[in-house]
């Protein structure tokens, strides 16, 4: 697994607090940044976490950046799909 | 009504094109950038809004800035909550 992949959180359906804890263990673990990840429904779910490990866990933890885009993804008939992405960079400083 | 409002779409329970439409409308007023702002869930929506408006109808529109943020509201018990908020910032060269 490259090194880069390994700070990244993916946040899916899961409850928030699941990503809060991943998030607080990387930032952590000496690598001191990492990049909280979702797509579609998931993004306001990716925000809270942010949110939560920043004001109320890691507070020396900055947004450093926050990017949206689209993915194109081929669903189960063969169509294609757009869905909205968001990448939350989170770094100590 | 400060001049700052008028260029503020608040996204929130309405399908997307609503949204997309007022944008649209804004950006082709001369004012040539608009604020995207939604809370909670609304959020997801507020990113697809954005992209939407972005890649398919005003295409020489670009995402500036997104900053990510927490309100403390009070609800009807009289409780504090904490709500994650969003605010997409487009505008055209």
């Amino acid at each position: 697994m490259a090194e880069e992949q390994e700070n990244v959180i993916y946040v899916g359906n899961k409850p928030p607090m699941n990503y809060v804890l991943a998030a607080i263990t990387q930032l952590n673990s000496g690598v001191n940044q990492v990049a909280i990840k979702a797509r579609g429904r998931a993004i306001s779910r990716a925000v809270d976490v942010a949110e939560i490990v920043r004001r109320r866990f890691v507070t020396d933890a900055q947004i450093k950046d926050v990017k949206i885009y689209t993915e194109e993804l081929t669903n189960e008939e063969g169509n294609k799909i757009n869905v909205s992405c968001i990448e939350i960079y989170l770094a100590r400083e």
